[in-house]
């Protein structure tokens, strides 16, 4: 999970690079499914891979769906669908801040799920050490990430 | 699609065979995800053959999955997920008559999606054809709704 | 619930009737919400008899919102929405046949709630006898509805 | 919107004055419809002077909710309903921190929706801060909340 608009060039280079070590561990990728920012580029990162991508639509049709996306779940219900993002995934990695990853992680929370946090800035990471949530994992680096999430599988 | 709930022998026969014809299209099946009735047999039919099974479940976790989901989409929006798989599909198949599968081709027909219609009472197809409408395609047979899915597709 | 498109003349006058008794009877009157057909009648009759209108809009916004519903929903999740108008219900009432209608005369069944059917053509009650169901209850007027709903109260 | 588990004391008293506020201007409170929390709390207040409450439920049934609810909405698809809440309100008032109460605030800010925020601690503002969201306002009283309330009606 990451924001869709006005991601960092890191937010879009580390979710690329997430997107190669989850296709490289056999692993499913499920993202958003739109054709922009962190969801995009992890998405394209495991589909070069040969990777198998998830993309969980908001929309009703897949007009703006990524090219990267091998099984789009068409949704139509708008950003409630953040809620089957996080229900359907073992471990949420969100990386970069924006409104909608902040949701997407406070519904992991409440869901129990385990959350990698990567490129997170200072304020959310503020906030997020508040909660004191065991299920929240900072981690600095890619590799550090794969290993944090091992961890919780 | 198919009752979950007391199918009949024949549709669960039939669904299972649909799996098989599926999986060896080289197509993704997606069903409902549950471990009963119809969505179970077809799972079946084409996990055992190679086929990628996707199951988009109403419940908020796994304990009701078919064995034979490879990706299980966990909605925890019970019925309503039924709108999902309608939107997500390409073509709906509709085996055997009950009220979920009467509401996901309802649901279908006003998405604007084709649906062929497998294993339908003389009360269903009565009150189907009454809707007159182009997106309901009636067949007798599993090789009869492969050539039809193929014309929709 | 009934047709949004496409409802007969009786459809409309009827569901205007039921507005007005919901109304008489300090009832909450539940709709789809929208400026169309059925929902819009209905809404009509209970507002300008003073009774209180909610309706769950399948919408992000309120564009094609009834000018006669007193509380939207604004569900933003398309026709999803219809679970949410039958698990919120007490009674559902289905006046004329249409398939939003049967879709939600199906949810009705699966959740286990009581639906009295009005103005339903005869390929819709063949198949709806067909289902021997005993939450679906013919009635041939309003004054029949009105004491069929009492009963499941 | 505010914690359903473990508020503070004085979100409760907050949550409760603002009900009671609420219900004076009559204006419909809508909330999330449990016995729990802020909502239970605010809808007391509501309730208490006249108000009418609107509860929209994550369950399938009515068991959890708050016996102040006049117009329970039950949605049946769990934390998904934040959505709902944040589309149907005209103006969000986020009083106390919490996991669900922060995704709610994330998905006001994506909807495009004024959310006034109340007993947010200084984790949450300084993470709300850095948004610098046009539509994030910070008041410290129920009476400046009213104020900025009516800024945005």
């Amino acid at each position: 999970m990451g924001p869709g608009d006005r991601p960092t060039d890191a937010d879009l280079q580390v979710a690329y690079e997430l997107g190669i070590e989850i296709a490289n561990q056999n692993w499913v990728l499920l993202t958003g499914g739109r054709n922009a920012g962190v969801m995009d580029a992890a998405s394209k990162g495991a589909s070069e891979h040969g990777g198998v991508v998830v993309g969980v639509l908001p929309d009703s049709d897949r007009s703006r769906m990524s090219s990267y996306v091998d099984i789009p779940i068409v949704t139509g219900i708008g950003s409630a669908r953040n809620n089957i993002n996080v229900l359907t995934s073992d471990v949420i990695i969100a990386c970069g801040t924006g409104a909608g990853t902040l949701s997407e992680i406070m519904l992991a929370v409440k869901a129990g799920k385990h959350v990698v946090l990567l490129n997170q800035n200072d304020e959310a990471l503020g906030f997020l050490r508040s909660l004191e949530s065991d299920l929240l994992h900072e981690v600095s680096s890619v590799s550090e990430a794969m290993k944090e999430i091992k961890r919780w599988l």
